[in-house]
């Protein structure tokens, strides 16, 4: 059975940035957090949305044609196959939803961000 | 492409309780906000894990065998096939998500809360 999952708790279990650790699974999707600092990489997922929500901080996220300011009690999805980037000038505290496996740094497999493994806190 | 989704103004384009409202989706899934007050009925999905966010206010989920209280700034996931019931003493500010096409009353089709079409807003 699951239990209950408070926010806050969860950002003080860890530091690392762009490192996303999963909190908890329903049907087949991972809630995940991150912290996320400077720019990440430009990448797309082929086959999964990808839902952000922003709990602390202000996320940035680059699409080729626009760019999504996101606050803390804001939220903006993704589609599968849009290449996007997110970026935080100061410390972010996100929380994503996204298909069970789906890799951090979708087609850029090689990237220097790529987190094959993510850990459950 | 979607937009922007700020959870607080969502909650000012509805007042009635135990409604679903729709706020977005990814892949097969809706993100739904709803308005909770009083209780519920005790049901459960056959075939969806849900996921309840609380952003303001205090929920609390009944299960057969124990109680799980949720402020704000937390979650739990419900698991698909167990039986539950919200309750709130004041009206609670709630996200939820579950597999798109979820009846918000579960294996309970006929109740008086059934909301079977539910609205984007």
């Amino acid at each position: 059975m699951s239990e209950v999952i408070n926010f806050k708790k969860k950002f003080t279990k860890f530091s690392e940035l762009w490192t996303p650790k999963i909190l908890g699974q329903f049907d087949n999707y991972h809630l995940k957090a991150a912290k996320m600092k400077g720019e990440f990489v430009w990448h797309s997922h082929d086959d999964a949305d990808e839902l952000f929500i922003v709990v602390a901080g202000v996320l940035k996220i680059c699409l080729r044609d626009k760019e999504i300011i996101l606050h803390s009690g804001e939220c903006f999805i993704v589609p599968k196959g849009v290449e996007h980037k997110t970026v935080a000038e100061k410390e972010a505290h996100v929380l994503f939803i996204e298909k069970a496996g789906t890799l951090n740094t979708g087609d850029q497999i090689g990237s220097s961000k790529t987190v094959s493994q993510e850990e459950w806190i």
